[in-house]
């Protein structure tokens, strides 16, 4: 694997992720974007939750949905001057021109840890990166084999490991969108990678759960759900040597799958080799399963769960790597919709049984491949 | 004001709300529904996170956005026995045919309250319930008038008192979905109600913050929130002698309202009868504003925050009652989806910046009436 760092023309980085006999990639962006034009926002705290809000206006005006001739991920043409330079690549991260988080105006380390006063705001401060999966404007996680699957590993890890040093942030999300029915702006298969400057409220609440349900041990109250899993097998709809995927006992979304690694793991960075490979091969195997669960590829979003960066002594003990991944599909023609009770209260009603969602997913993974 | 209660073929209660000279509610349902054929859903706890979840594959039937004709909420006629037998009503509440908390299998009180053993579930247990409008089919609430609001609050109120006394319940959300745009399944004018037997995450999260932040003295975090919008002035969209509605410093959503009483109330059953009558001349009035915002009404949900049944000392003494609306439409044809980094992390972004929403409300509200 060879990365290779370069600079768009308004200074924003970009780093291509090859195999080591591809070209090298020497091609620069043309565009001549003025430097430094990327908008920060402000974070603002909300005193009635206790959570931070980013206030991101400039970013009304992303591109919504543009065709393939207007890509901005697809390889740079003629007649299409992409954010990715280059005529061709494997896989691609580069800086969010429209960032909810910028990493300028940083504050002093765990600045968004304590409650500021009423009306006291920040800069929203951290780092948003977009990821592309592969040079194939149709393309998904799906259609990747695992040595392009691999490279999209080997990005993502590569950018945990040096975000979760990077000062001032606090948690390192990676995750992607995937479907209109979703929100997502861009139909070309990418991903996005969030430097929060805090731990966001779910991270936060899991790990303040975890904590209140901890033995004292590493990891234990993870560990207890992978085990219940595992044990109730009623869910599990794959395992391998190094991970295990379920659809979770208590599911919120009609379509949820869980995928944990069998040894204790806290973020992307410590995988090894093996684990990783694993991954790679089954990964693509369960989102063409889930593909093939209705008439149109499922629509889904999906991040990993990792530690927080500069992680106190309660998150280290408590944190394990696992990967979410919910659809709001509930059936062919509907869309499972966060109405009143889930977007005002939190309170969750599932459509499906997640036993039922279990065997659905297995009996589509036992057709493909 | 006057009260009429009847109940369904099945079984399920039903109540109408009228003016002292309406006629009188005799009608009943000829539609003989087999009794007892509300089916109850589970509870699981997800270990996670500490919540609970519940299931209720039963909804995946319930009628899906029905034309006028069959609508089951408008005025039974001889093509359509609805859902309500008279021929005509003003206001009606009425249990649920679909309902994600049923009233049968209640266990001890608190009984959702304790954590449970990994695979042990409940009885989804609690109430749910409609509540429909107007018997105009393509009415909502921004076309009532203050006398028709009055009894719209008197339902809201009533619901509240009877419902905070019932068994198991621990959480009364009187709220309502407005739009195809938020998930709902019938145009027809109507709320919900929801009786929780267990106090619901984000109800939860904000009681436990606000005890946190607490001096000691009755909700006192609460007014603090109340006095810096009031002091702020900047987003405050209307205020009268009883009530004060603002866009929250920390919006979350482009377009999100708060509407808090000046005096301290915990729940619907402490409003006074001036403060009652304010709101129902004002609230509609708020409605029509943010409907004429965009081409077509606003999608919004919008629910009450109330005191818990049953409340412990610390709930009791940091409830205070307000309602908060929210929008998805970002722009006239944009709507705002919550994506990865809000639906898996909890996280928002928002993309309208409070100040300018607050603006535009009240310049609506200027020209409306």
């Amino acid at each position: 694997m060879r990365r290779t760092t370069t600079h768009l023309s308004d200074g924003r980085e970009l780093r291509y992720f090859d195999f080591d006999d591809d070209p090298p990639r020497t091609a620069s962006d043309e565009r001549g974007l003025p430097p430094g034009s990327t908008s920060q926002g402000r974070m603002r705290f909300d005193h009635l939750t206790g959570e931070w809000i980013a206030i991101a206006g400039h970013r009304q005006e992303r591109i919504f949905l543009p065709s393939q001739s207007d890509c901005p991920l697809c390889p740079t043409t003629s007649g299409n001057l992409s954010e990715i330079p280059e005529r061709d690549y494997r896989v691609v991260v580069f800086e969010n021109r429209f960032p909810s988080f910028l990493d300028e105006n940083v504050p002093g380390d765990g600045a968004a840890d304590a409650i500021p006063a009423f009306g006291a705001d920040l800069p929203a401060y951290g780092r948003c990166e977009v990821v592309a999966f592969s040079p194939d404007h149709h393309g998904s996680i799906g259609a990747l084999d695992a040595d392009q699957m691999g490279l999209v590993m080997a990005a993502w890890r590569d950018r945990t490991e040096s975000l979760l040093q990077q000062p001032g942030v606090r948690f390192v999300f990676v995750f992607e969108n995937r479907g209109s029915e979703i929100g997502v702006t861009l139909h070309h298969p990418h991903g996005q990678i969030y430097a929060y400057p805090y731990v966001p409220p779910w991270a936060r609440n899991m790990l303040d759960v975890a904590g209140l349900r901890s033995d004292g041990s590493d990891q234990s109250h993870l560990r207890s759900i992978v085990a219940f899993e595992r044990e109730q097998a009623t869910r599990i709809v794959h395992a391998d040597d190094h991970w295990v995927a379920f659809v979770p006992y208590a599911s919120r979304w009609p379509f949820e799958v869980q995928v944990h690694p069998i040894a204790d793991r806290r973020s992307l960075a410590e995988l090894t080799t093996e684990e990783q490979d694993s991954f790679s091969a089954s990964y693509p195997r369960l989102i063409r399963a889930l593909d093939s669960l209705f008439d149109a590829p499922l629509p889904y979003m999906s991040g990993w769960i990792q530690v927080p960066a500069h992680p106190t002594a309660d998150e280290l003990r408590d944190s394990r790597l696992f990967l979410r991944l919910v659809s709001n599909r509930r059936a062919g023609d509907k869309l499972k919709f966060l109405a009143g009770s889930e977007s005002l209260m939190g309170a969750f009603i599932g459509d499906v049984v997640p036993e039922d969602a279990a065997e659905r997913i297995r009996a589509a993974l036992a057709v493909s491949r």
